[in-house]
């Protein structure tokens, strides 16, 4: 355990070329199952690394027995607009489908990175009898072959936001100048699964991103938070879409006001709460905050996961956490129809994972100003269901694979033809240069999904979660 | 025991002439700390009764071991608007300020009257060293006294909405064909005090509601949701306040949407996201939900708590739970300065408690639609804070008082000048007549803080709790 406990709190795991991968995994599996180590540093605090349970991957929390007095940051007497030039960023979902390709993003441009997560999302594909179409490493082995590959460290926070104590531990050790926060349950139709996955979802989203305000009031007045909402807070009103607010004219007076907000899933809900709850701190206690409300992500490679197979990031096409253009890729490698919901006209923004870790970067380099509250739409092209099935038709024709495509019923409650005109030009006035749905794009997309067909789970393809059956008892999976 | 067990679960305590008010109590603190004992009712259930602390009072829990199969209410495939005659109405929050009020007013218009509450709002009391105004009786004796008086039973439910165990039994055993709920934390300073208990009140409120509808869903779908809202959803927006909806017309397209909401506490706050929550589940569940946005209730008697001292409401005054106009009232009474916190322009809608029970019998006769969310704006006048202070001066003068208004720093964060002007007809078109602040009302109010000003604690008068000084550590109140 020395060479663990050696490297300063938090845990920067050390990559030594006589230790192969599974080294550090093999140590902490002689441990005992719990081990409190106290270590001198200021505030006076402790490491606990315990093992809950010996069949699972280890756990270490930093928790804190006293917390320090002093604050951290500028307080809120600096109520100027300005910030330094920020260097250090927490990623809270760090280890998930955005969060590890912004944390590598970032690192790799000289950001002092810490990832804070809970590891949740692997546990969910434990409880569903899902996985990730790409094998993915252990969060620990990711950074180690990161640092092996480019001698640049990340921190490693693993713990729940939605406990407080960890993260004003995490806070007050990392001293982030922004928080990117991706740590929430993200997915719409796992929040429909059952009356218990819906009340974690809004449990575990609200209550976690009002920590994470609480830590930054507490801790860091002057932390930018880059929190991540989504292009489905907005629903599909029959009016064009603004970024986050509007004027409204009416009865003879003008104001502008938040942009009305009509979501269809309580993890769609569960964002329009924190954009809410997000919005009234920055006018009650001036935080600087900017939501990005995405769009549906696609791709899988970033420059930096494709440097090494231990770097690759997740990619799911699962009813559950698969994202329509991702599935779609994999159905057609698997000779599997796409699977349409209801009439496909249903329109959303869409954009490139490359985007997204773009995006994050330029909102974390343009901070918003102490108690702003600032909207970003993130999507960089709209795109009907239909349209992306006819695209992968085509695709798939290049490469020989002939695609079939089928209606299933929507198990979702949606609008299936509608309006959809949604603004999208304050990142692009930032600096951000899309990446478009392309050919080649679609080509490498499945080519991916062709390489890893074989662990491919034809059952993990359909519609498994109805809005409207949804009940009160809790639901598993069967074998 | 064997009086209270003999009674129909859930319990509908039995009033006995031969019983002292405090032979219940007396009987239970003999019990032992724990006991089970199993009805042979269907379904199969047991009647726990527990006293997890000896020097408070008892708790009584229905839980069901086994859920029924079975569903109560009309399905979901009863898709017509049309509901028959509500005559069960389940008061969730039914001891508090305007939940007791309208338990005794629904069973005086032999409603079949259910209370649920878990009697959380006395601890609140307890834990912050306040107290009502006016004397109240335990929920218990309350039941009690209405029983002897009216002949009239009132179910009774002690329980917490977010257990669903004990909710499903409430549910399954009760059969509402109406839910009223106030059983939510309601103050906007206790949200404010800190972390834990703004934490708490969105946790409470969120998951509570969550929890209500998903009762609704699975054992009786026709059930009416009479949801309390407030008014401090919508803020202070410098246009008109419609009733829950606005239509936009915004780049030649015209929609109808959810009206803005700009909340300002994290109490107010949890109010707009339940209002969220609810909308959608009407639209992919056909739930039917009536939100009452209501205004600052002012008043404490109403025609069936005057009817004997052990019915009598509770009434705050306190910088925490206590509202403007009953606050004012009572610091006439002592001869303390009227606290208009910052420049008094402050406006909001209010009502008398007359009006509320009222309005929430009216909503629950008019049910709203399947699928239908529905929000009324329940208030009957807007006042300034200054206008407030004013007509208490002069109510007080004319019973000899005399009263001095004092501004003190506003403890919030808001606008003190501002434009309001807040619809409120869909009410008086159900057939609200309302009760306007009367000199005889104020007469009356003052009277009530007159005769109890021996009860008054002036410590309890002037705000506590800082919207801007919040922070992350558990804030106590000392002795």
């Amino acid at each position: 355990m020395a060479h663990l406990l050696s490297t300063s709190c938090p845990l920067n795991i050390s990559s030594s070329p006589k230790n192969g991968p599974n080294s550090l995994k093999q140590s902490l599996a002689s441990l005992p199952t719990s081990l409190t180590l106290r270590t001198s540093f200021e505030p006076f605090r402790s490491l606990s690394i315990h093992r809950k349970n010996p069949q699972r991957l280890f756990s270490v929390c930093a928790t804190t027995l006293q917390q320090a007095e002093t604050k951290t940051g500028s307080g809120s007497d600096q109520s100027s607009g300005e910030q330094s030039r920020p260097t250090r960023v927490m990623v809270i979902g760090g280890d998930g489908y955005c969060g590890w390709a912004t944390s590598l993003h970032l690192s790799n441009k000289n950001y002092e990175v810490a990832i804070v997560d809970n590891l949740v999302r692997r546990h969910f594909d434990d409880q569903l009898g899902l996985d990730s179409l790409t094998p993915i490493a252990s969060i620990h082995d990711r950074i180690r072959r990161w640092r092996s590959l480019t001698e640049k460290d990340i921190n490693l926070y693993i713990g729940d936001v939605c406990d407080f104590e960890f993260l004003s531990e995490a806070f007050t050790s990392f001293k982030p100048d922004a928080v990117v926060h991706f740590g929430e349950q993200r997915s719409a139709p796992y929040s429909m699964i059952d009356r218990s996955r819906a009340v974690y979802t809004q449990q575990n989203n609200v209550l976690g991103t009002l920590n994470v305000l609480f830590a930054i009031k507490e801790y860091g007045e002057d932390c930018h938070l880059v929190k991540l909402g989504t292009m489905g807070e907005y629903g599909t009103p029959n009016i064009d879409i603004e970024e986050g607010y509007i004027t409204i004219t009416h009865n003879g007076r003008t104001d502008t006001l938040p942009y009305p907000k009509q979501a269809s899933s309580f993890y769609h809900l569960s964002k329009v709460h924190d954009s809410n709850n997000i919005a009234f701190t920055c006018k009650a206690w001036g935080i600087r905050a900017t939501d990005l409300n995405q769009g549906v992500v696609y791709g899988v490679r970033t420059d930096e996961t494709a440097m090494h197979e231990e770097l690759y990031n997740r990619f799911d096409y699962d009813g559950i956490f698969g994202t329509a253009l991702n599935r779609f890729c994999v159905q057609a490698a698997v000779g599997h129809p796409l699977t349409v919901y209801g009439k496909g006209g249903q329109t959303r923004g869409y954009l490139d994972i490359r985007d997204t870790v773009q995006c994050v970067e330029l909102a974390i380099a343009n901070p918003a100003k102490r108690g702003e509250f600032r909207v970003f739409n993130q999507f960089t092209e709209q795109f009907s269901v239909n349209q992306l099935a006819s695209l992968v038709t085509k695709a798939g024709e290049k490469l020989g694979i002939e695609v079939q495509t089928t209606s299933v019923p929507n198990p979702r409650v949606e609008a299936e033809e509608h309006y959809y005109n949604a603004k999208h030009t304050k990142l692009i006035e930032l600096g951000l240069q899309p990446h478009l749905l392309s050919d080649s794009l679609l080509d490498s997309l499945l080519n991916v999904a062709v390489q890893f067909k074989d662990r491919v789970d034809i059952k993990q393809i359909m519609p498994s979660v109805s809005w409207r059956k949804i009940g009160a008892k809790p639901k598993t999976v069967s074998a």
